[in-house]
């Protein structure tokens, strides 16, 4: 029983910055005047327009997005794009590549050959456990995307650069790195992000994508699985997920204007990540699980000397406060996410808790 | 600009019950000890396990499901399951009757034409605007399902009783009167509702599945399109809305335990619509729209003499703190939904406002 907040390293849902808690609390039974919860607002109202369109325009200024990028908010997770992109994009004939690395990404890969389409797996990091990001890859020219996972949350790897593709446009699940860096999205075709993990809680889907994509929709599938259904409608096409956007907007705007940007948010990404690698790397008691060139800045895995001093370290932390640091099920050992809002304070008591956990248990 | 809650007539997002808003309010940076908010909590955790838990056997308790039903959380509103349906039932020779009863209706009619499938329109009320609800309808006995909108929110009618459809399962879009009256659920192989009207905020789809049907659904389905994805997981095969399933599940304890189950819940339900449909009926100045046996319990649909009369009704009643009573835009005039979080004295001071702008302006 924690009678007040702790440190917070779930992979997802996760931390929220505390200001915007605060903000959501201090407004729930009354929305800007409305007389009504944020929750109980119209979605046709002129306050929740005000809202989605204030986070459609902070995702444009933060990402540099011009007017042949779409911004939607749609629901079913990263999980129902793994069917959409190959519903939306590949006809007859056409062809994409994928590169597997790890959990997330062969899962894309299965949805889009359940789907009776042609992909191909361009590359792969399964030779060894996924604990790296595989390099000098030939891409097919003539494939309609070349589709990537920017950060594994399980395996703890996130690309640091992005692969050459030539003309062949990225499609990226960027679900657990969206907005913790610059993006160069002239090399991407479609960016799509559940938000539970750098920018929001979860229910809702960051889907950017790009004109020339949205040309290769089909009419005839659903309309709800239809980009263009609601690229037409500003997202408003049904009823959205209304709490989950404006949550968004506000971690958004605390980026914008709390952090400054996303230069900004990355050097602090940058600086909270080398702290726990710099001081696993000098310990001989816990071990770095991915290749150091592939590591990612926002979930950093490590095992220690074995399972059941894994099991204690867990428990402990959390009597100290510090949680969510358990590796994810199907991998065991531990993980430390430490996405947008995680601040360094949080970094630096883990990294203490760390040491003294070392010392007596090493 | 409201200093205080308003009466909240909004069709969906909609009114909340206040305790339940407070609560999340009062436990909103540290729920139930775990020193995060629960939109910070892992959907893997104990503490989002209690929550799911707790509002799937609060759904059984209140609809008295037995274990042949499956009851699932998912995403993407009423509008994707007009697609999950016929994807998962109807097969090569299939078939499938739909009943027509509005804007709603004919959108799940059209999604499964899409799809290619076989459905038919067995009745429709489109002839008189939409203003009634089919009698005596006959029923193909050899389709798969008939499919009904049990309350249709834009034109004010709803099933008062379902029809005989013989062996054929119902399969009924409930959301906007679920949980709004008890239901003989022998009668359905599927019920959906999507939560934002009567238990909860916008973002998540209640979907309640019998076994008979889910022994249908085909292997070859993309996995966030197959209600067997979700049945097998407790909904929790991806991430899911958890906020919005936290917040369902309090609406149901409330509905349980404050308003005391469904009976007591409907008995409500139709004092606050005998209430309003009572004062409009004796009233020449307020018209009714739905046929007097088709009536929906939940949306009061009312004309005044003239357009610019509604307009000034409209805005005069949120001077009074009366908010969203315009009609849908697609037909205009006047709207009260009156959903189970709406109390009894909201309903009043409506029609004690009512009473006023009609002696002033009739």
């Amino acid at each position: 029983m924690q009678t007040k907040r702790i440190y917070n390293f779930n992979p997802g849902p996760a931390a929220l910055p505390l200001p915007v808690l605060e903000e959501i609390k201090e407004s729930f039974l009354n929305y800007a005047g409305s007389g009504m919860s944020v929750v109980e607002i119209s979605h046709r109202s002129g306050e929740f327009e005000a809202i989605i369109n204030d986070a459609v325009a902070r995702v444009r200024r933060l990402l540099s997005l011009d007017d042949d990028w779409q911004v939607l908010f749609l629901q079913g997770g990263a999980s129902t794009q793994f069917c959409m992109v190959p519903m939306n994009f590949l006809g007859e004939g056409d062809a994409a590549d994928y590169v597997d690395t790890g959990t997330w990404s062969a899962k894309a890969v299965k949805e889009a050959q359940v789907l009776g389409k042609s992909v191909r797996v361009a590359a792969s990091s399964e030779d060894r456990n996924y604990c790296y990001i595989p390099k000098g890859i030939a891409f097919n020219p003539g494939a309609v995307y070349a589709h990537i996972t920017t950060n594994n949350t399980i395996k703890g790897t996130q690309w640091a650069d992005m692969p050459d593709t030539g003309t062949v446009p990225l499609v990226a699940d960027m679900s657990s790195d969206i907005m913790s860096r610059p993006v160069d999205v002239d090399r991407f075709g479609l960016i799509y992000a559940g938000a539970q993990k750098n920018i929001g809680p979860a229910g809702v889907c960051l889907v950017l994508v790009h004109k020339k994509m949205l040309a290769r929709v089909p009419d005839n599938l659903p309309s709800m699985l239809k980009y263009t259904t609601f690229a037409a409608k500003n997202s408003l096409y049904n009823t959205p997920p209304s709490f989950a956007i404006y949550t968004v907007q506000l971690v958004l705007k605390w980026i914008e204007e709390t952090i400054g940007g996303l230069d900004k948010m990355a050097a602090l990404n940058q600086r909270k990540a080398a702290q726990l690698y710099d001081f696993i790397d000098q310990s001989d008691f816990y071990q770095s699980t991915a290749d150091p060139d592939s590591r990612s800045l926002m979930n950093v895995t490590f095992r220690l000397p074995d399972e059941s001093l894994e099991a204690l370290f867990v428990k402990q932390a959390l009597e100290n406060g510090l949680g969510g640091l358990k590796g994810h099920r199907s991998v065991g050992g531990c993980r430390a996410s430490i996405y947008n809002p995680t601040p360094l304070e949080a970094v630096s008591a883990l990294v203490g808790f760390m040491r003294d956990f070392e010392k007596k248990s090493g």
